[in-house]
């Protein structure tokens, strides 16, 4: 892989125009008793009321609508933990086109079926043994099928940005000016298209990434100036954020924008799901809570500070939802 | 207990104003997943992530906030199966006020629980053998407080209508023009409180109340042009209908506005639940998904119609959640 081109402002609001009235403007929550809490003012963006349970959708739509149907018969192949797998299987149907997604074995069964669901073919591989990206490519060469890649791509980081462009707007609409935004990183796609968004429409925010113990290549690659890797591939509740290391491409754009990376324990995450249910009212996976997890275990200043938490997917399996729940002190 | 004054549209706009940065302005969310289900356009008004958790605190701080502090040391008193309780105990704490609160002994914790959690003290009574106004109408006179009444009351039936007039501004914003407005019914407060600004700004949306079997007053009074009471006064998944028959005030505002109102069987309200969790993402309390699940269960057309759903609450205990969970196919 090399550096992909870094989208300009204008691709994201290209990403914009191309989502809007398939992808949800998702809300920016705010919540009294978080407010009172924390002493400041949370605002919380709900990608896990998009479409498909996460932000994933946007830059699998705006990457995948793009695509000339008829060019592209043998349709589309994804490697993904779960999120990107629906996205782009949800995009894949929207447009047309068959969809094959490669998955982890150990993938919740609330997004194999999903992605099912949305008549995609799964595969699933083996997190430790087994390359996906290699798998997805050997599937891409047989089938003639374009690639879809979770990160490393310029259409799927400026479909990410809409909902940093979303959050400029909603943060106006409710007279904030955002001091932080806190956004859960995997590959850092997400964070990358927020980080050029709020670079271009919020230049006073700090953008931090926000990642489970073990998983925290991100807070370490941005302290060290260089893309470093976890130890481990698997072993964490949150199944969304397990990638290896940062994107290149991600990394290149977030390095220039962001000064450093959070981290929370497994037992933040489960006490922000928690909240999510008790307080909130919104159902989050694991994934999903870390920057609301970040919020409420203090591990950013919020007294008398505006702070954007990303709540970036909410597909949960009911098991470990109802396991979670019954964990509360 | 007489007809209360009837809030003109000029009383809810006030109780709009009072409440403006106090009460969250919940957002009207859309599910690409349910409008193709459904054929239609389901507009889902999330009262669950309400202060509060439902709908309940827009009424409770509309009247509490007019009240003089200085004057009503004695605080107020409310009787609630446990939403208008949450609703009463956090506008009262807002504004300084000791707060009791009259609630069944089967209410669900997390209700209990909140209450008590904003401050206020709770009595429990026997839903079968005890009258709750008689208690409520006691501690009132003993305390010299002011009873702040669940429905029947213009500040309370004015502060829920404030729900009606978000719901006009934000399906004009979302360029859809209700065909049907679905609001689940116990008392009939909020149901009369958005008929009532439907009126002004939505005057060619029906409106509908929604209700569990059994506990369907409000349908059979519509039906009969005068208020009959239920059978049971215990006995529903959904807790917070279980009101023994319309309001004398909110029945003389919903005949003239409504039609008929729908009922849902248990069954369709765990699906609704389930469906809220797996795919909207949002918790749903039993009583707070009866619209949903008579959209999802076919009550009424949806097909190429818009349709508007209120999602009245999502205070909902952890064991029952995870349990309605479960019992999925």
């Amino acid at each position: 892989m090399t550096v992909q081109p870094i989208p300009e402002i204008a691709d994201i609001e290209a990403a914009a125009h191309r989502i809007s009235g398939f992808a949800v403007r998702t809300p920016l929550i705010e919540s009294p008793v978080l407010n009172a809490l924390t002493g400041g003012r949370i605002l919380l963006k709900a990608e896990c009321l998009q479409r498909t349970g996460s932000f994933k959708f946007r830059g699998a739509w705006n990457k995948i609508s793009q695509l000339d149907a008829k060019l592209h018969k043998g349709g589309v192949v994804a490697y993904s933990s779960g999120n990107h797998a629906q996205g782009v299987a949800a995009a894949a149907q929207i447009k047309g086109l068959p969809a094959l997604i490669v998955m982890p074995r150990d993938t919740p069964l609330i997004k194999q079926n999903n992605t099912k669901g949305y008549g995609a073919e799964v595969v699933l591989y083996d997190r430790e043994r087994e390359s996906r990206e290699e798998i997805a490519r050997r599937y891409t060469e047989e089938r003639q099928a374009v690639l879809v890649p979770p990160f490393e791509d310029t259409d799927i980081i400026a479909g990410q940005g809409t909902s940093g462009l979303e959050i400029a707007e909603q943060a106006e609409e409710a007279g904030a000016k955002p001091d932080a935004i806190l956004v859960s990183a995997s590959g850092g796609g997400l964070t990358a298209g927020i980080a050029l968004a709020a670079g271009a429409r919020l230049p006073e925010s700090a953008v931090y990434t926000v990642e489970p113990e073990g998983f925290d290549d991100y807070a370490r690659s941005l302290a060290a100036g260089r893309r470093v890797r976890n130890a481990r591939a698997a072993g964490s509740l949150c199944d969304a954020l397990m990638s290896r290391e940062p994107g290149e491409t991600t990394f290149e754009i977030n390095r220039r924008r962001l000064t450093s990376g959070l981290v929370v324990s497994d037992e933040e995450v489960k006490r922000a799901m928690r909240f999510g249910f008790e307080t909130l009212k919104l159902v989050i996976e694991p994934g999903g809570s870390a920057a609301l997890a970040a919020v409420l275990a203090g591990k950013i200043e919020t007294r008398g500070r505006i702070i954007v938490a990303v709540i970036s997917g909410g597909n949960v399996d009911r098991g470990v939802f109802a396991r979670v729940l019954g964990e509360a002190a």
